[in-house]
């Protein structure tokens, strides 16, 4: 791991703070779709938890005398259009996109991380834990299916829709940084590798899908 | 304080925790206003510390054998109100709000939490304290009026609308709930105290708009 350039894990460590930022704007923006107070306050503990994962991003990005809000900016325009393009209009669709599209962006950067040096990798690691999120959305999504299965085909379409978008903007965002790019092929060992990264995280969003009772 | 009725402790901790949930709704939607990633980041860190309130205050109703929810219904459609008729449009909107309108809630309850007997009297004082954003607000409306002095008459302006709509729905509250209201009454002894509270409050809130600089 000795080679690995130290743009690639500024921008890993910058992609994923600003990513942190959005998912605790975007939990607060559905926490307020919630049909239940108690739904709010369990949204609202999500996103706090999202702040202090930025938290420790930001302080590892002092450490290594990075800006982090210099190290954010490259990535503040792919994301922001990846939520403004798939703005949740019902609490459903807000949970299904936290739990698919998120469940997404952390297994791909989860992927990354396995290439980076230590302590960065630890560090990626442990701020893509689960906050708990994954079993709230699907508790409550199944619920509403059951109550009304007209539901899963509304929900089927709207997460192939998340999944289109997060495709574009996550190659927007790999093309423009050259060090992010060779890290995943030097990591990967060569193209025949990165199509396994790829069928990796595909065969996991095909059991998030599953979880949810929605088909892919 | 032996004679302070369960129902009045039980008022004020639902109105608290739901004026939490509230605070957190609205430090994320004006950290969405502001000019910087820092600015962010800051704001949604307070955003955050107030979800840590909200749940110690839960906490502590569940103990007490009570719903949180239902403790909190009753002061959903006041704060609502408060919150829909002064949304700020701008981020100094949203800073001198946050410095000016909690700095008057934060006081009254402070003086409520006086007449609570313990553990609640204390728990009240810890969650009323300020998660930083009194000193963040001061900071930035001052830089932003020291850049343009004509922003300080409109600010002055709003800060009075503030003060005027939280003046009405408190009453709203207080006129709803018989518990609070004679807890208020019994405290300070009689109608005289309450005027002495009162003026207690509007000392204060003269003193911080001194602060930012601000005629009130």
């Amino acid at each position: 791991m000795a080679g690995v350039d130290q743009g690639a894990v500024v921008d890993l460590l910058g992609v994923l703070a600003y990513a942190e930022l959005t998912a605790f704007d975007r939990l607060a923006e559905d926490a307020r779709l919630a049909p239940t107070l108690d739904g709010r306050a369990a949204l609202a503990r999500m996103a706090a938890a999202e702040v202090a994962h930025h938290d420790r991003l930001t302080a590892r990005m002092r450490e290594l005398g990075v800006e982090p809000a210099a190290a954010m900016a490259p990535f503040v325009a792919p994301l922001d259009a990846f939520h403004d393009g798939t703005r949740a209009s019902t609490w459903l669709e807000g949970l299904v996109k936290a739990y698919v599209g998120d469940g997404l962006a952390t297994d791909f950067y989860r992927e990354v991380a396995a290439f980076l040096p230590q302590p960065d990798r630890t560090l990626v690691e442990e701020v893509l834990a689960d906050t708990g999120h994954a079993d709230f959305a699907v508790r409550e999504v199944r619920a509403a299916m059951a109550a009304d299965p007209a539901v899963a085909g509304r929900l089927a379409l709207w997460a192939r829709r998340l999944v289109g978008e997060a495709l574009t903007q996550s190659q927007a965002v790999i093309a423009e940084h050259e060090d992010l790019a060779e890290l995943i092929i030097a990591g990967t060992g060569d193209l025949a590798g990165v199509g396994q990264l790829l069928g990796r995280i595909t065969t996991a969003h095909t059991a998030r899908m599953g979880a949810l009772g929605l088909s892919t």
